[in-house]
């Protein structure tokens, strides 16, 4: 256990800051395999998640903030350091006009697609080539809510590390597994997968409240602006579609994906 | 009819590019009445929606792209101005880094809620300090999904007519009605609603699928961090919750509302 420093750091060319600024980066989120969340709030839920902080930012003058020495003692228990700050390196840091007090960096951690089995009473939502940082995060946060077993990323997916998902999730990153992979690792997989496959698709002709939600089953939401390929399409047991009354052809990914959950939850219920 | 320029404007100091760039900011959105939605689609949207665009900004070099003959017709023909740039500019004015080739600033229009009668089908959302541009965008984007009446938001909430919010929406900031007030206002309007009015609550007892969506309807969502305050509470005729299995306590604003709405036309229908 070694603690590097105590004294407030105040300069945004200080190591260790330089290094936590860069996670805003996909690439040196992947060189360190590192992530940053915000607040004091989602860091504490990562501690009840049995996720330590590997570096944890302070407001040098908040040190007496609710929750702190329970933060701090976990992150230097794991080997990590402790970085209080000026307020204005929080910003910095943050990129925010109003930057939380606390702030940490954590490992990140995923599964292997082989590590998932097919409880009797499992979901998983995978994602084919999902775009938005936001829809990525609040899907982890829907998954999280309903009790889903986790998220499967297919191919070219934004990075569930960012700064933007890990907000949006309100830490779900934390509870929710997440599994990367591609086109065909995930069919390979759903070779194996001993229940539905329910993929949404514009011209189903199922209507989502007759599908079959019985589980174990996997939940297959295709990308933003092009839904499912093909190739994931054909991998479906059910395609389903929600419908629409209005103009719109389409829902935001995140509240199609909600709905569909809310409907597998009432279909396993009532 | 009167066609102020046809020549490439390339200077970022222009007055109309200044003005239309102004846009960005909540005060002269609200001083000029204006606001600016992106892409060949959306304006597309617009106009079939009845709203021709004040002023179109498009790629000069890109002046053959379909459907700019049409919108620059509209545009002209309700006293708007063309606006030829540089792509350069472009990216300017829409402060992103792959700008669509098409822009347009249109008039805002908001209903006054004297103006909203009670349709034995209609359905209208409240919204109570909604806080996001992304969330409001979202709903209103489900809110046309849906076959919703519009949306009527309270208090102090985000511009619906924010370039996020807009973009979010996917064009439904032209066909959903947007009413604005607070909460006096919504007070003395629901007192002579003949429908329910429906609000989630933390600690409702009513679980979503066992209420009374009967329309008309109201649902009452609250601000995304506090949920409903105890005065628009008080005026809800049934307080409903969403089951919740996993560490979070709550889902996202867009997400619960668009679960709430498939289940009022769920039970609508079957």
């Amino acid at each position: 256990m070694k603690i590097i420093t105590q004294e407030t750091i105040t300069s945004a060319a200080n190591a260790e800051i330089k290094a936590l600024r860069s996670l805003h980066e996909r690439k040196y989120r992947r060189q360190t395999g590192l992530f940053l969340a915000e607040g004091m709030r989602i860091c504490l839920d990562a501690l009840e998640q049995g996720h330590a902080p590997h570096r944890l930012v302070y407001a040098a003058e908040r040190s007496d903030i609710a929750g702190l020495d329970r933060l701090s003692a976990a992150c230097l228990a794991a080997g990590g350091r402790l970085l209080p700050v000026s307020q204005a390196l929080l910003g910095r840091i943050s990129r925010k006009d109003n930057p939380q007090m606390v702030m940490a960096a954590f490992h990140q951690t995923t599964v292997s697609l082989q590590q998932l089995t097919a409880d009797p009473d499992s979901c998983w939502i995978a994602l084919d080539r999902v775009r938005d940082p936001g829809n990525l995060g609040t899907i982890m946060r829907t998954a999280d809510a309903v009790g889903a077993a986790g998220i499967i990323l297919i191919d070219d997916c934004t990075d569930p590390f960012s700064v933007e998902a890990v907000r949006a999730s309100m830490g779900a990153v934390f509870s929710v597994r997440l599994a990367v992979t591609d086109t065909p690792g995930f069919t390979r997989w759903a070779g194996d997968w001993p229940g539905e496959i329910i993929g949404t698709a514009l011209p189903a002709s199922c209507d989502y409240r007759k599908a079959d939600w019985r589980r174990p089953l996997v939940l297959l939401m295709g990308n933003e602006q092009a839904g499912l390929t093909e190739a994931l399409s054909g991998l479906c047991t059910q395609l389903i579609r929600l419908p629409m009354k209005g103009r719109a052809d389409s829902l935001n990914l995140a509240v199609a994906t909600g709905i569909c959950l809310y409907e597998m939850n009432r279909a396993g219920e009532m």
